[in-house]
């Protein structure tokens, strides 16, 4: 194992070359008005071509016209006999008008600058999938067999939705590659610079949009006001029922059968001791929103929330609006199934519209939340590969988002799924000047032979 | 009187000739981009030339240069002996662009169809002020001393804020010409076809809005929902403190001190037998908002609302929003100071914002409620004069909207204005094909008539 390090510390210049490389495709699949079709698929046959150069069996395969192409790549030797390690990534990235002003440089020049590649899609996430690639590249050269099987799953649409990617596994498209040992993400964040940890959960989402409907066009607040029902005060009156008096969540059954967090995770929060001052200081409140009873961290990592995204009716005049409009969602939390709470949400705030008012629901989508158990067999390996990754000691964390397409593959490969983020959460993924730490991308490459090394002598 | 009214009758068509003249110039002061000076300035030259042309005493008075001129004009003989009798209207118009489509007719060519007028401004106000000019000039033209002496003040900034005009009265425009015995406006609407009306009240306004500010730019609910104040969830829970679970003012103070109806003005409403069915098939609901113990005229009224005319914050993602914003106003009734409702209203708030979440208030702007007792002497001459101009019966009604103006011309007059509406709800102001009917031109001419006389033998 030592030996693997080495060869990977010995040719990191090489590999970070490569990786510059790829970021200079523009393969932007979200927030831009450009065709980056062309770079959508120059971005998929770069990654073909690395995993053929490493004997990989590896093709793009197009599930709709409408899609981008999903690269699906096994590794040489490829068994049914071992249970399948797969690692995700994706090699689409945000747009760069968020706003292009900010960028202070060119965000598909690939730069570096003390220390640090800035571009979009440097750390979310080329940078990271990249640096599974380029271990597994480094192991194959050393001339030893893969500690397991490997399939790399890379799509093309995580900022925009993993639609192909979603009807492919619904599909079955994984079923050939049985039995999984686990999936491998590098698409979160580690809890700070030289803390990197292993994400063992992420919470659920719930979100839809609700409507009330009121005159069949705004009217004269002086005319029509006291004898129509407001779809403005309708809706903030409906809403506001989901709260109690203390601002907290107090729809009927809404935390009904949450796993209790475990002990020892609790402890580990707890233990990080995160401070009230420097989150108040980076969002610039003077409070925060507490929830008695629970650490700051177990609290936006294990709690479940129910916040109002989007308000909107009427206009800054003395009008009665035809429409209100808000778009509501929690984050739910192990335990919680997301059709229900939509559910419960939708009866609260529907049993509180009058009589003859009009209320519907829209654009519904959710996920539940999805998590391993602190105590599950592959914790202690991944931990300890981290910490061979990174030389120093590796966390245990959650996070507050949802990733909706780790339920899906945790549900079909029927394994779970370890979140190893590379990226720091300064990294500033989908805003100006996204950048990578190189020595991230360099430990990064380590702890995935590690990881591996690790995983083989488990399956 | 009947020889007045007769010569009314066998000019008509010369009076409605000059209205279309009047009405050509297209003087619009509000929503439109286009310069309207020129047209502005014409306008009120048009009306001192019909003043000056009827031996009154009128000048434009330009009372600051960004504002459009105000027309006064004092009868010829006026004598402070006499208490005056103010008649006040405006030669200002909305603009055509709401839509401009829509109108079938050039809005300013004075098209005459089926027994209306159809242009801006016909009814809003040039032709119920131009039937007062004309009734007067008849009046002078049979040879007769005028019954009153009177004050024509004519503005040219109603559709956008009065501001000249407010101006003018604060600083004591009117004080030369008193003692007043009333003013006479003809800017609201009869309560039907053939259902001349004098409205005895207006309500009044308390116009705010609130700002509640939370995290200093949008951020992400998967991050940090749970942790920080949402200005959304919060300014949500503050305004439906405003109301109790049945949808009804829940602000402590907010009914204090209200006057109450009188029963004549109680069993007028009532006999008056609005439809609820109409209003509901005008407003295409299903249910209207009602408060029990009130007929529907008297809720629409006379009865304070509090509405929310305009909800915004964050957008229909999974954001937690830097601002959430709202204007919030309540229409008032006699016995409400504005001032006191304000503070009610913005406490009532105040009181829900969790700790450290920062609450703002801004545009606030308010008027008082006003209203003529039925009892008071000067109703029953102008109910008279009503129906001798009409031919009909008068009714008394009231108006949910407010005129701020009205306020303050009768606390500087210290004299009650009468509110004589010349036109019909259905007249379209301020939307496309505006009219007025020409049969109401008329009949308003002949009630200006008659009302001169029986203010005269009042005075």
């Amino acid at each position: 194992m030592q030996d693997l390090l080495k060869r990977i510390d010995d040719r990191i210049d090489e590999c970070v070359e490569q990786l510059a490389e790829f970021v200079r495709i523009p393969s932007i699949s979200a927030g831009a008005d450009v065709d980056s079709s062309q770079a959508l698929q120059e971005a998929a046959d770069f990654l073909v071509g690395q995993f053929t150069r490493m004997n990989f069996a590896a093709q793009k395969i197009q599930v709709s016209a409408d899609t981008n192409p999903l690269v699906i790549a096994r590794s040489p030797g490829f068994s049914s006999a071992r249970p399948t390690v797969m690692i995700y990534g994706h090699y689409d990235v945000q747009g760069v008008d968020n706003p292009r002003a900010a960028w202070t440089v060119d965000p598909f020049a690939a730069e570096q600058r003390d220390g640090y590649m800035i571009a979009r899609g440097a750390s979310d996430n080329k940078g990271p999938t990249f640096a599974h690639i380029k271990a597994v590249e480094t192991m194959l050269q050393a001339g030893n067999r893969l500690p397991v099987d490997l399939l790399f799953v890379i799509e093309g649409e995580e900022e925009c939705g993993s639609r192909a990617l979603e009807t492919f596994v619904q599909n079955g498209g994984l079923d050939e590659y049985a039995p999984f040992l686990c999936t491998v993400i590098s698409d979160t964040s580690m809890y700070g610079p030289d803390r990197p940890s292993l994400t063992l959960g992420l919470r659920g989402i719930s979100y839809f949009e609700v409507s009330v409907r009121g005159p069949k066009q705004d009217v004269h607040s002086g005319l029509f006001g006291g004898i129509v029902h407001n779809p403005n005060a309708v809706l903030v009156q409906a809403l506001a029922g989901l709260y109690d008096t203390e601002g907290q969540i107090a729809v009927p059954g809404f935390y009904d059968g949450i796993e209790p967090l475990s002990a020892e995770e609790k402890r580990q929060y707890e233990a990080l001791n995160a401070s009230e001052q420097d989150y108040m200081q980076e969002l610039g409140v003077s409070a925060l929103r507490r929830e008695a009873g629970y650490s700051l961290l177990e609290q936006r990592w294990t709690r479940p929330t129910l916040e109002i995204n989007h308000l909107s009716g009427g206009s800054p005049r003395t009008v009665i609006p035809a429409i209100a409009q808000a778009a509501v969602s929690a984050r739910l939390v192990p335990g919680q199934d997301p059709a229900r709470v939509e559910a419960l949400l939708q009866e609260c705030i529907s049993a509180r519209i009058p009589k003859g008012v009009h209320v519907e629901f829209s654009h519904p989508h959710s996920s539940p939340a999805y998590y391993v158990d602190i105590d599950h067999p592959l914790v202690a390996p991944a931990l300890s590969a981290i910490e061979q990754g990174f030389n120093c000691q590796a966390l245990v964390t959650r996070e507050g988002g949802s990733i909706p397409i780790v339920v899906d593959i945790a549900a079909r490969t029927g394994a779970p799924v370890l979140l190893v983020g590379l990226g720091q959460i300064t990294d500033n993924w989908h805003g100006p000047n996204e950048r990578f730490a190189l020595r991230d991308f360099h430990r990064g490459m380590r702890t995935s032979a590690a990881l591996l090394h690790e995983l083989g002598a488990m399956s």
